[in-house]
């Protein structure tokens, strides 16, 4: 199989030589090395990471060719702007499933495609990550352990025991791609599971239902994608709505949440946090939400886990096979 | 319902002053007011928690007609001596699934029940809270938020990332009740489960296989019962065999494990540890476990959740049914 792999990206990178313009393979940027690597025949790549462009070589000389460009998933790295020196785009990737910052670069006529569901396994397992760590203690364990202190939160009449997510009612806000990988994974662990999307559909209720909901649920998980509608979702007239000692999870943007408001409700402890995004973001070092109890925060690693690799490999091998073949492009949000 | 139940109760403590000896209620110890509530037909109930024994009523006048005693919980406050005292005592139920330490106590003739299956829900949680919590990186980022650190495990390559339990496998080393339970939550993580247990059956492996398996796992789950087959079986040559960098995690008992060479494992940094439990226990302050890299500890809490009461309130309603009823008794271990 390597070697079979092998001898057709030698034969495609020959192809480019001999072949007459018109049959010229295509031009594809990828941002890892493993993508350029068995690529469907008609195709050659150039890695592009978008790291240090300033370097020789930091920007392929085929900017004149590209015709499929797959973003670089850094936000700091990724380089919109190339994309309008690229006179034979047709096709641009992006490995995030939000495009609305790649929208304003966008050259007219171009087909934007979006990775819907490469972040959902490592993104909706640091859901549950967060809402167990909260419930069950992790942080406080973590602590004492710096202080060689085993000290179990119980005492000898069972009256102070940690919170297990058995038997609570969850509710998740947002139930798209990652919504539901976070109930494919909640499944085992004994909860009810409330869900709220933009419409209501079977099983799922609509936004508009919400403040009838939150009373109800134990853990609220927001996971839905940063837009007009969702900015300040989460704000206090949200927050007063859940139940005394309810846990606050946030996979999805800082920008939903109103910081002051759930920092108010933390502080005075009748609420949890465990947020993976804030507002702002980075978190400044003097920002008092990092000392709030009960919070526990984690730097926007949702999707920033070993599950990310092989699952963008796989979008792009996809992609690429079908931008070969011809066949229609998979995950087109602009076409 | 209530109220049936309530004068159901009533009724029972009339019929005590009223109807013959021969007819009189069968006297129960329970450890939790709420179970001497809403009796069974038949039955009286004095509530017995162990603690504070000494004081006037810390052990019930009652002891001489208690036919069925519900062991209280706690290790420090469930005086098993005082079953020497009970001459009409018919069955002894624990509020644990081990029993080994109720045998030497216990009286010829009498019945002894355990609680299989009542902490499988937290245990089994705890499990995976544990797993996540070491794999995604939770402590790293509870002492990142003290020092109000921004610190994402990642770079602008992707090169360096936290790790996922997607796509790993993960080995359970005992497979009843809890097993199945940790089981049930690894269902929606996309993992690959391999089993061990004393003897083999259909997906499940036989111990002695478990030198073949251990090369295979990321991510190693020890929850078999404490006995002369399995104290030590975590040794030196068992940790060996596991892969770099796999996460050993034990919820079962600290003396399933050799504490030295675990320790030395995670030292070196070629292996990592999550641990409910450690031998000794409670951990010393001064054990160097506690300061030891790539070691997650918590302090034997497994089964002592929100998750418990509820269901030790269900066993014990259950079985007493069962004893008024004259029905067979659940979870029998010894006849």
């Amino acid at each position: 199989m390597v070697m079979a792999a092998t001898l057709a990206f030698a034969v495609s990178l020959g192809s480019m030589r001999l072949m007459p313009e018109t049959q010229a393979p295509r031009r594809v940027w990828v941002p890892f090395g493993r993508s350029a690597k068995d690529l469907p025949p008609g195709l050659v790549a150039d890695v592009f990471t978008g790291v240090d462009i300033e370097a020789p070589g930091g920007v392929p000389d085929s900017i004149d060719e590209v015709e499929l460009f797959v973003l670089p998933y850094s936000f700091t790295n990724w380089h919109p702007e190339l994309m309008a020196r690229m006179p034979r785009l047709q096709v641009v990737q992006t490995l995030t499933a939000g495009y609305e910052h790649v929208l304003p670069y966008l050259p007219e006529g171009v087909t934007l495609c979006n990775a819907r569901g490469l972040h959902d396994a490592s993104t909706a397992e640091l859901a549950l990550t967060l809402t167990l760590s909260a419930l069950r203690g992790i942080p406080r364990y973590v602590r004492q352990q710096d202080r060689n202190d085993w000290a179990p939160a119980y005492q000898d009449d069972d009256a102070v025991v940690d919170d297990a997510l058995a038997d609570r009612t969850v509710l998740i806000v947002g139930h798209g791609s990652i919504g539901s990988a976070i109930e494919r994974r909640l499944a085992g662990f004994e909860v009810d599971i409330l869900r709220v999307a933009r419409t209501a559909r079977e099983g799922v209720h609509a936004i508009g239902d919400i403040d009838a909901l939150l009373p109800r649920a134990d853990v609220v998980i927001v996971v839905v994608p940063a837009t007009d509608a969702t900015r300040g979702l989460v704000d206090e007239a949200f927050l007063a709505r859940m139940k005394d000692g309810a846990l606050l999870v946030n996979v999805a943007r800082g920008v939903v949440v109103r910081t002051d408001a759930l920092q108010a409700e933390c502080a005075s402890g009748r609420l949890r946090a465990a947020l993976d995004v804030t507002d702002p973001e980075p978190l400044p070092p003097d920002h008092p939400l990092w000392q709030t109890p009960n919070v526990l925060i984690t730097p926007h690693v949702g999707g920033a886990s070993t599950a990310f690799l092989p699952r963008a490999l796989k979008v792009i091998d996809d992609q690429l096979r079908r931008f070969a073949a011809g066949e229609e492009l998979a995950n087109v949000v602009v076409p």
